[in-house]
């Protein structure tokens, strides 16, 4: 079988390495790789680490792939601009990594993305792709839309707790550590390494677009609506993310990491820690992994539940392709079985 | 006037900032440097930083100070080693930057430190050395207890809040980042840089030992016993400190601004930043500077803190120096007014 | 086919990097794990990014490894102590990844190691495997000495030119960068983070190991003794080495640039870049692949050749592995066909 | 005394350590500071770093300063800019850090900076400000060319060794290593934080426009043309810069060493190092501090010369207060005096 792709974005550091895991996954055969900005190019001027892969296909405008002949098709554009060429695409099953379409309601969409929805029909037929919580949708779906890298980490480590009811859906505190590489590749001042290294700092206080996703999906786990705190803050690193969350319960700690065990025994990409054992993004770098666990605070009746995961792969191009290999009924880990990259 | 002093621990990274914040003084004479496992040799076998300072006095053992000529002596020893030292020294005044006198309990001490306290006989007369807040007893203080990098970044946020009763005592929840030289000098596999470079991690979850020093501080400021939430996090750069803290509160985001505004306005050290602009380590970098704000959070009846400061001035030698001038009656600022380094 | 593998010393970054390639290769079964200091422990505690491996062999002492059913050992561990070991072992057969079997003279060895050589009978029959020069004489090895980290990139660059007679072996300068990962992971107070973060500096300036080793090859291509100007230095990074090489040549740039595309075209794993365009460590972070090229210099006469690989992977155990592909008559890619890692 | 003083350029990262400095010199009154693309903003809101120096002046588009006040002015501006405006300056002094008066020949500059000289007739007038070998001409100067940062660096390592003729003007191979801030702080996607860290390449190989300043000045200590090869790289950090030079030598390692110590031992920023040492930025960082050493090399008749500066400092804006500090016969390291920053 072979699965022929688009990656639409190929010049944002998403579609890079969306190519890269691509690039070692047996069934896929990369077919076009879009970059509006950047038509023309080779993948090798854009993208000095695939010097050594001169069969990638060069660069084409979005508007120049033929999507007649493709399987599937993986948006790695910034957001309004996805939906807006997405909703014409005919033939292939749509993996969208942009925010369109994980917003059930086009009018939060608007308020927090400031613009109205360019494609609000699609959303109620799209998957909300955190794959170990869609399978059972996945196979059916036409377009899924892949978690954010924030709400991808925050629903691991939350969703079996309070679906089982064991922590409170109030009063929630997400602290949240992300690698510059989720920044994207934009040219901001703020991005630079010089403003940057050998510092931190919060940003987007109070005000982060993916609250209102990570509210909406647990809210719809804890039946009611959620609200939460959620600082992130800018770490001088290129990948990984961390968040650690202080959560209300009533339970012991042996039954909250009893939950976790359970639910993640059997899932090949989310692993829960031996007790004691920190998350750390190191442990996952480059990998489609997540590692989670969970400890008793000081406080009573609080728990801090820790999870880190890789932005770019669990957090976006990875949870793409897992996707995918759901969708089209492959082994679930094909193209994602490289272990970690440590030190 | 010539202040003639002592460091002791001069191999650390405090003693080294504190010996290179002393350079800068125009009133502080180094008399003398301790570092027993590197007695005998120079400053700049030890620090290479210190080469063009060839006139600083070898390193020496600790017990071979000769403590009488001295008007005061900074401890930059490990928790313990420096009560069992001091305890003994008498003549000049003391500006410990151990853990050993910031509690004033020493069976809270014990729990939290393994051991029986060298000295508890000095810990009534120990003043708490969070300058801000201790310039009263700072003149006639015979012995000073720096707070720890950690309190000092959640005390210059909270105190002034929690004395003028806008936020509750309760559900307080710091986050907190540090650079790497908070770990010392010491050899530990997890400070390599391949170990910490490229990644982020939290450590002594649910168990640090700066909680009780910060409840303690806390609980004064409350009147009545305060349980924090604390979860530091190792980040990938040599200095600077960050907390993140969530609070409850009834009052308005202006209300909050209004008090740390007043509170701050006087001080030279600590600032608090226009409505919006979230406080960054890299602002203070080198310098004495705290950098203080407040946010309104999305979750009714909840407040954001955050602090930023270079654990190792503010957090640590810098404020030493700082409550040295204090109680000799220098201007508050020598030796001090150095601005941060960017980038 | 399964090749049945032991790992001596994986409690070191090349021994976990040969773990982490060896996990993907299909044919490879890693039977023993080896770490005298951390016999007894998982893998996953001592590589945290190894958690979602369980079923990893747990570490042993490398005198506890059960030589006889194995097809290749491979040797992680420090000189000296690697030859004592490797002595012994009948049965499979090995690839060390120390200096101990590089040097085919004992007394050169003794100059450098700074000891008698603990098998000089092993020497004459090792092959020296720089796997793209080494091919005909892998196949039948019973014992390959991987080459330095430093050696590997010098000689991919150089090795092409000095046959062809193109470059002079006289006057050769090597500048040379590598990431802290090459230091090892042995507790040194200058590896730690804060005293490498955010720094630059040489290291063993004019008498570093690999430059007999790079001497010797130079030497063998050349058919005359050849000494090099060799400047290491430590750059804030954890992988990465790139080698910059001023060489006198009277041959034009066209000609250089010829001699290495036609020698490298047909290589998988050696890529000759465009006109103009610098090799960087970042093309090839995690992979086995090395970059090269070729430039004019300003000073007639005068060419620069440069070099990036990663220094653990092709410059340690990824050619480690490319080298037992080569051996074992497997595909010389097995293993090894993942992209670079980037950012 | 009081030295009116004007920065154009604030808003550059030389600008912003030219006011650090500036802030620390005794004698100084900062009257004006520039930046036409942010003009109108607060220097707090351009630089945080300077939140706590809210008496600073607000940042003017250059042409609204008002020079008829001013004592000296800095140009931190571009090349051919700096030129263009300082050109109709009359009254200050001027200590220029652009490109723009260093090399005397304007054809020179026409080949390198791809343009006509804005103003050929101040060349000849302009002293080339290495201050260390300036002091004679700079009390009568009125406009000052300040080295670029390279050019510092290899000039303090070689000038002593070149007019004293223990070295070849010919083979000079100098290898380069610079921090990412002295990219500038303008937005190139080769700058960004995930572009450069864990990463090291070459830049500019071959063609780099410090080259013709470094040969114009060796040339005049050497007394006829000489030719470098010159090799930059990027670094993985904020600050710092670290030449290895490889020269050609028939005196001795001892009598190098004695040229320079005698030539710097007067020197208050310049430092030989014991022998052995080697130089690393980390000894510097922050500060106006130049420190370097001489190595013998195993091949015969070669020695490698090393400097480390901080590229911002001794390379750039501190370099220009120590020719502001001579040029008015002030105390040479008023306003240099920190300490280097570590870690």
């Amino acid at each position: 079988m072979t699965v022929r792709i688009a990656v639409l974005g190929a010049s944002g550091y998403t579609g890079a390495d969306l190519v890269r895991l691509a690039l070692e996954h047996a069934e896929v055969e990369i077919v076009a790789l879009s970059a509006n900005a950047k038509a023309g190019q080779r993948i090798a001027d854009v993208w000095p680490h695939f010097a050594m892969f001169p069969d990638l296909p060069r660069l084409v405008r979005a508007e120049d792939v033929d999507f007649a002949g493709l399987d599937v098709v993986f948006g790695c554009l910034p957001h309004a601009a996805s939906a807006a060429l997405l909703r014409d695409v005919r033939g292939p099953r749509i993996v969208d990594l942009s925010a369109d379409f994980r917003l059930r309601n086009a009018a939060v969409y608007a308020d927090w993305y400031g613009g109205v929805h360019p494609a609000p029909e699609l959303l109620a037929g799209a998957v909300y792709g955190l794959t170990e919580f869609a399978r059972a949708a996945l196979p059916a779906a036409r377009l899924v839309a892949c978690p954010g890298c924030y709400p991808t980490a925050v629903l691991l480590g939350l969703l079996p707790l309070l679906q089982a009811r064991l922590i409170a859906p109030e009063r929630i505190t997400v602290n949240a550590l992300s690698g510059v590489s989720g920044a994207g590749r934009g040219l901001k001042e703020a991005n630079l390494f010089a403003e940057v290294a050998e510092g931190v700092a919060p940003y987007a206080v109070g005000r982060h677009r993916h609250m209102p996703e990570i509210e909406q999906e647990l809210g719809m786990a804890a039946g009611l609506p959620v609200t939460v705190s959620f600082t992130p803050h800018l770490v001088p690193m290129n990948r990984g993310e961390l968040v650690t969350m202080i959560v209300e319960t009533a339970a012991p700690l042996a039954a909250l990491r009893t939950c976790l065990a359970e639910r993640y025994v059997i899932e090949p990409f989310v692993h829960l820690l031996p007790d004691g054992v920190a998350p750390g993004t190191r442990m996952v770098r480059g990998s489609n992994h997540a590692v989670v666990n969970v400890f008793a605070d000081r406080v009573p009746g609080r728990a801090i539940v820790v999870v880190a995961i890789d932005n770019l792969v669990k957090g976006s191009s990875g949870q793409a392709l897992q996707n995918m290999n759901v969708m089209l009924g492959l082994p679930e880990t094909a193209g994602l079985r490289q272990a970690p990259l440590f030190p």
